[in-house]
């Protein structure tokens, strides 16, 4: 046993993120369902498309395979509440179980507009679609006990055997965009069967190994992982979604065969995002060029990439990362996802969506590019969420990981409990019964106790953010010695553990590598990154300087609108002036107050500016 | 009488500018000739494009044409000594008259490539290089009493006449390119002939104020500024380079008519751009996109366009507004871009230039855009200065305006004669011959005497840059009263005034609506802008912050390669660190000492980042 308690065995209490996993599934998961009605996903898995129809596109049963897992959560914890979505998945299930060919192949895309096509094009999703698909059908049969769902997909992966190991008729060898091989080896565990981690790792071997696959997509062979197979893998490279599937289906072999060579591999992977590559908020992907990774340290903030599908897959690589081993850094890393850009994926309404997160908005840089012939303009993020998009990858996958939120909070190994994320939420764990309270944003302050632990330790994730706590156990303080992250306390079958993390507002800074910060801070409280907005302070916020040694008498006050804290701190604004260069010794600032939200609250009110790292006086 | 003393009149004494007379003189015309003989250029006005010929472009007249100008200035001032260049001349010039059509027209291109397209396309150039072989012409019989060049070339206004005015025959009414209209007003100068005026002012009236003309070029009708009519101008817009011909085109036109309206809209424009779009080089033309002007405050410094014929074209603007009224903010500016971007244009060798002048060069991100596939990059400009380039326009610009660089020194009028810049030399004017010496970059302390004046006066231009000066009339202070930026003395017919400017090494700043410079300082000492460069200072110079107040015990000293003075200064660099985010208050600068060169001598001492904006601590 070494895996995290399964979101079905943990109830969340009231707070922060049970509103917002209410959030999602009253309003998120039936506001997407809507969208997805309104642009022909669901017609398309009805084969009922038609002349008439909203355009089909490749990836469309991706979409639809996500938000289907999504449901399949939701079924799991509440099956009579849910009822009607699952009638919904049956009836799509139906359909295809009615359309899925006698080879086993089913596509919704290519069966109705290009059957002539199949496995023609290693860039068209048919793998990619096929992995959401089949994890949509283990979630799916774990929570209803149905099992057409997972058989019709059983015999989809059948038909993908056959074409590319048993006779290697298709036209490629492994996929374009990755995500099969992380769903096969979630097929090999739930079955039990060699065959699908065998597939998995043909998928794997191949990759960066083969002179068959070529690939349409930009900056190949990098942009698409083909540069390197997965033994000589060390750098995060490419489409960073489709990477880090990647490191995720590589991270599960690596625990199947126990493989030293793999692990080493991803250690240096990992190393390589977090301590070169990855923005403040947890995100990543520098570039909407190949949506990818660039070079170290390359963070620009305006046109930052940082799609919401990467936060979601990142925490999906941390989350097996963990299961190799025991180190708070992949908490740590989940948690920093958590509160920044996976909540600013989403609106505070639920029902608006990024697929980008940059880490600044200056619409004066927007009235450039508007300015400009089209095919003349840098890429700016869109300013404002949408209800869906085109490419609509992200929303669903939202729903999916919100929908099994409670997976993150402990995990269970061999030893004992390890508290993961400070969560409110009952932990129904192997070990008996835990309770963890408190308002971790608030003050820092939390408990975790049990009636009937049955183990000697438990194991608390201290989180890198904080640099002073104090552990109390019965009341009574206990010396507590912190290993690879975490502190041990020895308990009793009854316990209650007070653990109090001191919580400041701090000013943090980037390696002075990182071009794009020189000279600037980022206000953190905690895991919570802050951002000002126009709205707020004025736009043109470089305008603004802060002293870092105001972050001490800051004022923290729950702001009403983000279910979170705000802060307000003095600040200097750099007074106007008309002319162009003058003295520097001439620089005059007014005195203001700022008001810093947390950076995932952006762009509810109006399209604004907004700014994570702020200049330092 | 209200114009500058012409380049004829004047001779450079022993110093900076002399040594930069000769180096073009010397290298860079003679190293431009190998390289367009080399090219093609000059084989394309002998009409023996064959075969076996380097590819002929439309433009190529035009750079055969400057740089015939070029010479012409150097055989008005030594024709023994030039008649190497005289005889080359005269035998392209047989070549044009020979091969110069019936009705006039004479284009290497068009009659060699494609006779079927002449005047088809306002984009193709035609009219820019006809304006440009008109100005070489004139020149050339100013020269040398010779008029055959001229000739052919009022064939060709006839031509151009006959096909645009008279019967309209023409595809399009005005050129995409201007230039044609400041060379009729040239020859009108010259000729006195109304026909010529008449030309000019019906290409400028009816640019912006016509439906046939369209442009293919991009962002038009903006970025052909085609987008208003010139009675209507009042901001800086478009091909930057074209703006700044076309805006020197209407002062011509605003002289010659003495219209109020035009003046005005000039003085919109002329404020547009050095309150709002100007690099502190002199530079403009903040994008390659279209080379153009973008909108107030868009000063990007890496990706900075900022064309060396921006630079050449502004002192012409700046030349003819100085006509319209006597303001010292038109020195200024000609200075600014002397001792900036003009000089950066060139290479310390005099035999290698720069189209676009960029303001920083980070080479990281020079790999970063390597790494893309090509059709992804951002365009950053060349990092080392090239002997030719295929739109090589910049070096016999370059050349011709270094040919009569002595235009710029002094502006006579009714009242006196005007000192407009401080250069060592002996001014022929038609109030006597004035000298002027000393060494304005080493101290600021400059004489100005005449043993044979006849004027009451005699006016000085009072830099911007200068808070405090004295001025001594024949070793007495007199107290002088500034008036438009310049102080008028009275004077006798033998007069020495010693005037002391102080020089005083400073940190400027941007406007802070300029989002590129936010939190960042220039240093400056007089006109010169200084840099940062790697080879000095380290590679990543965004490392590097500097404390203001250090500028006062700054060492300034004559560095040996530049010509001028470089500065030696105690400034900061933050220490490397393992860690992608750390605490703010644990940033660690070490105290180094910086070298700052004049910011044109950068990338002379092969590849390296520069930055001419540096943090402020």
């Amino acid at each position: 046993m070494k895996n995290f308690v399964s979101y079905d065995k943990v109830d969340l209490k009231d707070g922060f993120w049970l509103d917002r996993y209410n959030l999602n599934k009253e309003v998120s998961i039936p506001a997407i369902q809507a969208r997805f009605e309104d642009t022909g996903r669901f017609e398309a898995m009805r084969f009922t498309h038609g002349k008439d129809s909203p355009r089909l596109h490749i990836f469309y049963d991706s979409d639809t395979a996500k938000w289907m897992e999504a449901v399949a959560y939701l079924v799991k914890k509440d099956r009579a509440g849910m009822k009607k979505y699952e009638e919904f998945c049956d009836a799509l299930i139906d359909s295809m179980e009615k359309h899925q060919r006698a080879d086993g192949y089913l596509n919704s895309y290519f069966q109705q507009i290009a059957s002539d096509k199949i496995y023609s094009c290693r860039d068209w999703h048919e793998l990619y679609c096929a992995g959401h698909l089949l994890e949509g059908a283990i979630a799916y049969a774990q929570a209803t006990g149905k099992d057409k769902f997972l058989n019709v997909m059983k015999r989809v992966m059948d038909c993908i055997y056959n074409n590319f190991i048993a006779e290697k008729k298709a036209n490629f060898i492994t996929p374009g965009h990755e995500e099969i091989e992380l769903a096969l080896f979630r097929l090999y565990e739930y079955t039990g069967e060699e065959k699908y981690k065998e597939m998995a790792e043909f998928f794997l071997k191949n990759r960066g190994n083969n002179d068959k696959d070529i690939t349409i997509y930009p900056n190949a062979p990098k942009g698409s992982q083909d540069d390197v197979d997965i033994y000589n893998l060390k750098e995060a490279n490419g489409h960073s979604v489709r990477a880090l599937y990647l490191y995720s289906g590589i991270a599960d072999m690596a625990l199947a065969e126990n493989d030293e060579k793999l692990i080493a591999n991803l250690d240096s992977v990992w190393d390589d995002i977090v301590n070169r590559k990855m923005y403040i908020t947890g995100e990543v992907g520098s570039t909407y060029r190949s949506e990818s990774f660039t070079v170290p340290y390359d963070l620009p903030n305006m046109t930052a990439y940082a799609e919401s599908c990467c936060a979601i897959a990142f925490i999906m690589f941390s989350q097996r990362m963990r299961k190799i081993r025991k180190c708070a850094c992949y908490g740590d890393i989940t948690e920093r996802i958590m509160y920044n850009s996976l909540l600013s994926s989403t609106s505070l309404s639920g029902k608006a969506f990024f697929y980008e997160n940059p880490l600044e908005i200056a619409l004066e840089e927007v009235g450039r590019e508007q300015a400009k012939d089209p095919k003349d303009r840098e890429h700016l993020p869109i300013r404002q969420r949408l209800e869906v998009f085109g490419c609509s990858c992200c929303p669903p996958n939202i729903n999916r990981i919100f929908g099994r939120f409670m997976d993150n909070i402990c995990f269970e190994d061999e030893c004992c409990l390890a508290v993961e994320q400070y969560i409110p939420s009952v932990v129904n764990s192997a070990y008996g019964k835990v309770e963890i309270d408190g308002d971790y944003i608030k003050d820092g302050k939390m408990t975790i106790s049990s009636n009937d632990y049955n183990k000697e330790y438990i194991s608390l994730r201290i989180p890198s953010w904080c640099n002073n706590y104090t552990v109390l156990l019965d009341g009574k303080k206990v010396e507590v010695e912190q290993k690879d992250g975490y502190v041990c306390v020895k308990v009793g079958q009854k316990f209650v553990i007070s653990i109090d993390f001191e919580l400041e507002c701090k000013f943090v800074k980037s390696n002075p590598k990182v071009r794009a910060n020189a000279g600037r801070v980022a206000l953190t409280r905690g895991p919570v990154v802050y951002c000002l907005e126009g709205v707020d302070n004025g736009d043109r916020l470089n305008r603004i300087a802060v002293d870092i040694d105001e972050a001490k008498s800051a004022k923290v006050y729950k702001d009403g609108f983000t279910g979170l804290y705000s802060i307000e701190m003095k600040g200097y604004k750099e007074a106007d002036d008309d002319r162009l260069y003058y003295g520097a010794d001439e620089t005059a600032y007014n005195e203001v107050t700022l008001k810093f939200i947390p950076y995932f609250a952006f762009a509810n009110r109006g399209e604004s500016d907004m700014l994570v790292w702020v200049r330092r006086k």
